[in-house]
Formats: structure tokens, C-alpha cells, sequence
């Protein structure tokens, strides 16, 4: 993996640099809208382009059950399939085996789970959870992980590392042993547990480190844990994470967590929020959050964020997107989609412009004082 | 109204034209859009544009009881409101009263009827709803008419159609009588009406000529009559109505119910059809209707319809459409919508081609016998 570290911040751990894949550049701190089941909710790829967004997510749980593996690799992978020409990066489906599946059973060889969708009995393992994602052909995939709930013992969640460890090891054997299908190069992230147990967090991240994936990313976080706890195993893994290797804080952010987070090294970040709260007319701005549709928006003729450089905020008002939000229009959803979108990916590239220019936690504070004050949703 | 006939078929009524407005200009014959609530469901206006449509048609009706008229005169018009800076043509709302509200009692006066969204009770009479229209600022407007069913016995369409000519007499003054709010010419069509009754039409088309409306509307139609008698009273107000003015046909439809219209000289048309059946994953092409839910287009990785210029068939596959459509993503019904608009401006762009070329009946013929012979929907 290229991966070049351009700068770090003299007065934290926040550092910019970019990461090559086949599919593009993409510059660091970066946010990565989620598009789980090869589409990016309510937004066509192009209009993730112009929306500056350089790299999706999709889940190799979702894309496994449905369109499924025979389709995806007729189809000559997700890129081709969904017309997007980016960076793309998989999850392994660990953390939906948990969250989604109404029954699983996890032993040494791997997980056997219900499908959400038809009920039949699957079964995922290190390895071919990397042979799906040989066929999805991301840039950046990831191996099963073990997933424990937030709430779980610290004894559940030492063996559970433990058995995440030994996948990862398997993971990156079948990785080293097969080769991309579609001819781009993939890469390989290691996903460090340990919920929020230093001694744990450690064990885990040097037993990665010496399997020497191509990048790291925090799992487990971001589950229920108070701020201040995933803060401080940000700061754990910070000084035991490689520092020429890209970090992925999965499943994060607000604007606060992933600001707070990049201080703390972290370098790229996939939340469902912009695409979520979107679709429920909460939109992000610069200066706070605003539920659309709120009545008080009915005259309303200015742009979500005056002055913002986006085609939402040129196009239509909040009164024109509170009556597409008030009497159903899908556009109205789309519309505050493509708004958050626009919004995130400001987001971690003004923190980039910031570490930059060396005034990241000036910014930072200033931003989020503002940011959060106006909180209007 | 600038209406210029440019050519007649010379084995057909068939006609081409432009229709100029302050908002653009309109090559007929032109299908229009259906944007109800200011909104062409799940597109955005500059993805019209793209998709060559000429000019769209929004509802007085909805738009009345959603946003209401002071949100609609605050925003300056339904062209800033909904950011279309292309022609716009409002339908009265006559229909909807009858076809909506649960409730309705028809005077002299007006309509009393009960909103289908609050329960409120709300009153359209001819010069409210010519009001109403230049609060909306639509470039051609209809006048409030009343659109019996289409059951009716011919004494009651007698008696309707007589009150539809003294509400477009009190229509017609009340446009005389006032001004556009923004700057802009804005024009008044009168609608026909008299059912499939050739003697009541001819009542109905004369009064409504001698009152010089701009355009006219064939109005009643398609309202479950079968096709033939709608050919024959289209053949009928074509040798009543005024060459030199425009025919809008209200409502239609299918792509052969349009070409027939064409061919009997109707010069535009509006239906919900493409939006509709599009949000259904029904989709049209130039060689018949398919539906992408089927699961025979699950390996299909070509076009819609291969060699198709437009950005659909240029960017997705049947099986990624049926992908979509599948797992219910948004962007399935929203690309979907898009290549029907695609098609039918295509199919009253290529007739009108074909009007100029002297190849009309030939093309209409050949097109109509392939795309019939294909229906997979």
C-alpha cells in the first residue's frame, strides 16, 4: 500500500498524507460515505465526484447475501457494477454478523449466521470472506473480526481478540495466497479489538502490527462507550500503530468524534450519519445542524449554508427543501443527502488544509464552538 | 402566445411548431413532465435540462393546499421556488378537485371541496384559480374547469360542459383583468370538454374559440373511454380548432395513445406515466416495455436499451437497476424515472423529426408495430 505520511501536527498526533490505490489518490484525513449495498443512498457516483467524496465504503455482508457472489463477479466487481470508478473499501461483515443476524454461532473456523433477508444458514470465514471481497474487488478490504458487544465482559472480549487475532492471521494467509481478479491491486487492513482495555487494545495491535497488514483500522469503537474511553485507546493506538500506515476509525462519526479523532492521528473515517440523518431532513452546515422540517424554515428562502461551495446550496432553499420534506418528495431527501455529503467530506479536507498550515486545533475548537452552539436540529 | 406552425404532414394532421414563452422555447410536438408538487419525483431540474426536456407541468391544486400561495408569492414563483428556470405550465386543479377530494359540491360559483391532506375546507372559483396561477407564475396556465366522469350521462356532460364555457369566460377576464407578478408574460388556454359526445365538443370548441384563449386543451379525455372514440374527437376538434393555436392533450399517455394524438394534430402532451411506472421499475425503450424487477435481469449486464444516447443507458446495467430495484434502494426508482423521461421526450422529439422529414406515418408505424411486439413490462 503507498501510503505517504505529508505532515503531522506539531501540536498533536493529526497528520495529512495520501493514499494510492489503483482506483485513485486519495488525500488524508478522509471521510468515506457509506454505500453498503453498492449504492450510496438516493446518489448517483457521479454526484459523489462532484461532491468531492474520494472513496465509498460497501459491506461484504449485504453485497454477499444480495446481488451475491455469481452476479458481483459476472458483473467484473462492484466498480463496474455500480459505475464508480473510485477507491472502494469493504467491511468484512463481522460487525453486521453481529448487529443484524438474528442467530449466529461463533467457533474457531468462523460464524455461522441467519440471513436478515431470506432466513437461510451462512457461513463466513477468514477466508472466504476474502474471497468475496476478491470478487467485489475493493481496494481496500478487510478480514472478519469478532465484534463483542459494548457491554461485554473484559474476559469475552480478551478471547474474542484473541479469536480475531488468529482470523486475522488466517485472513492474511488466503490474502497472500490469492491474487485480484480484475487486474488493480487490493490491500489488506488489520482491525485491532480490545473494546476499552488498554492491556487488551495493546495485545492486540502488536500481534497486527507484526502480521504487517497495509493499514490499521480501530474496530469496536464507537459502540456504546462514553467519548473520553475511545479518546484515550485513540491515544493508546496512536503510539503503537506504525506511523507510515493509514488508521481507519470504522463506524465514526459526528463532526466532534471525527475531528477529535484526527487530532488524536487518526487518518480515515465511514459513518452512515450524513446518509442517515439525510434521508430524515437533518442536514449539517457549518455553523450546526437544522432539521429541515421544522415549520420555521416554511419562508425560508436562503441556502442551507449561505456561501457554502456546493451545487445544494447554489440550487434550493430551506423553504423549497422543507415542502419537498413536508409533502413527501423523495428529492427532499436526496436534496439533504448530497448536503451532508458535501458537508463531511468539507469537513476532513479543511482539517487537512489545517494540519497544513499548522493551525488544526485553532480551528478545530473555533469550529466546533460554532458548530455546536447553533445545534438547531 | 407565440405559437409558429412550422410544418404540416401531408398525409396526416400531424404538425410541428415552436411555442415560445418568456422561459424558453418549446419544439412541438413536446411531452411535458409531470411535477406535480414542483417537483418531477426524484429528479433534480438540472437533470431535466440534461435529459432534453423542454417544459414541465405543476399542479394549482397541490400547490394551492402545499406550500399555499403566501409561501409561493414569498418565494417569488414556482420557477425560483423549485429552481426551473424552463417553461412551466400549471394545470387548474378542475381534475383533482374531482379525482382527490372526497367531498365537493359544484356551484355556479365555484367549487367547494374538502382538502384530501387536512380536511379543510377550500373553494376554487375561476378567478381565484387565475390568481392563484399568477402567484405560482406559471408560463401557461389553465383556466378552472369540470371534469365530469367519464360514465356520465350526456345530459349531465351538456350541462357541465356549459358551465366548464362560463367559467372560462369569467377565466378569461379575470386574466384580462390582471398581471403578471414577476415580470414575466404569462398565458391562458382554454380546455374543451363534451366528453366523447361530437355534437357537445363542437358546443364546447366554438364558445371556447370565440373567446381567443392562446391554446387549447383537449380536456375529458383518457379518462377510461376506449381509444378509438378519443381518435375520433381528436379528429373532430382538430377541424374545429384554430390552426395557428396550440392543442394540448390533457393527461395522455402511452406512447401509442401520444403518437396517434400526433398524427390527429395534438401538439402536447402531459402524463404521469414515466414518473409513475418508472418509481415501479418499469421502464421504456425504443424497442417496448420492460419491467427490471424481474429476476431475468439479474445476470443482464447491457443497457436499458443499447445505443440509447442518454446518461442512463450510458452508465448503469439492467442487473444493477434490478440490483437496486431488488434491495429497494432510492437510486433504482430514480434512475428508472430518468430513462423514461429519456424516452418519451425522445419518442415527441423523433416524431417531430419525422413530421419535418415527410417520414411520420412510416416511422410511426414501424416504431409502434416493434415497440408493441416487445412489451415485457
Amino acid at each position: 500500500m503507498k501510503f505517504t505520511l505529508l505532515q503531522t501536527d506539531p501540536r498533536s498526533a493529526a497528520r495529512c498524507g495520501v493514499l494510492n490505490t489503483a482506483h485513485g489518490a486519495i488525500p488524508t484525513p478522509v471521510f468515506m460515505p457509506v454505500g453498503t449495498r453498492a449504492s450510496v443512498k438516493s446518489v448517483e457516483p457521479h454526484e459523489l465526484k462532484e461532491n468531492n467524496v474520494h472513496i465509498i465504503l460497501a459491506n461484504t455482508y449485504h453485497l454477499y447475501l444480495k446481488p451475491g457472489n455469481d452476479i458481483i463477479l459476472k458483473a467484473g466487481g462492484v466498480h463496474k457494477f455500480m459505475n464508480w470508478d473510485g477507491p472502494l473499501l469493504t467491511d468484512s461483515g463481522g460487525y453486521q454478523v453481529y448487529s443484524l443476524s438474528e442467530l449466529r454461532k461463533i467457533s474457531e473456523e468462523g460464524v455461522i449466521f441467519k440471513s436478515h433477508l431470506d432466513g437461510s444458514m451462512q457461513q463466513f470465514t477468514p477466508e472466504n470472506v476474502v474471497d468475496t471481497q476478491r470478487i467485489i474487488g475493493s481496494d481496500i478490504m478487510m478480514p472478519l473480526d469478532e465484534c463483542p458487544p459494548s457491554m461485554a465482559e473484559k474476559e469475552y472480549i480478551r478471547k474474542s481478540g484473541e479469536l480475531t487475532i488468529r482470523w486475522a492471521a488466517r485472513a492474511k494467509k488466503a490474502f497472500s495466497s490469492t491474487s485480484p481478479l480484475y487486474g488493480h491491486d487490493q490491500y489488506l487492513f488489520g482491525i485491532t479489538q480490545g473494546g476499552i482495555h488498554n492491556d487488551l487494545r495493546e495485545v492486540s495491535i502488536k500481534a497486527l502490527v507484526d502480521m504487517d497488514f497495509d493499514g490499521y483500522s480501530i474496530g469496536g469503537m464507537a459502540v456504546g462507550e462514553p467519548a473520553p474511553e475511545m479518546y484515550r485507546i485513540l491515544e493508546l493506538s496512536h503510539t503503537l500503530l506504525p506511523e507510515q500506515k493509514p488508521r481507519y476509525l470504522m463506524g465514526v462519526g459526528t463532526p466532534e468524534n471525527i475531528l477529535n479523532a484526527i487530532e488524536r492521528g487518526v487518518d480515515m473515517f465511514d459513518c452512515v450519519i450524513p446518509t442517515r440523518e439525510g434521508r430524515n431532513g437533518r442536514v449539517y452546515t457549518r455553523h450546526g445542524k437544522m432539521n429541515l422540517r421544522s415549520a420555521k424554515y416554511a419562508t425560508d428562502f436562503s441556502p442551507i449554508d449561505e456561501g457554502f461551495d456546493n451545487d445544494v446550496c447554489r440550487n434550493y432553499s430551506r423553504a423549497y427543501i422543507r415542502h419537498l420534506l413536508n409533502v413527501g418528495e423523495i428529492l427532499g431527501l436526496k436534496i439533504c443527502t448530497l448536503q451532508n455529503i458535501s458537508f463531511f467530506m468539507w469537513l476532513t479536507a479543511t482539517a487537512r488544509t489545517h494540519i497544513q498550515q499548522g493551525s488544526f486545533l485553532e480551528w478545530k475548537d473555533d469550529f466546533l464552538k460554532r458548530f455546536n452552539d447553533n445545534d438547531k436540529a
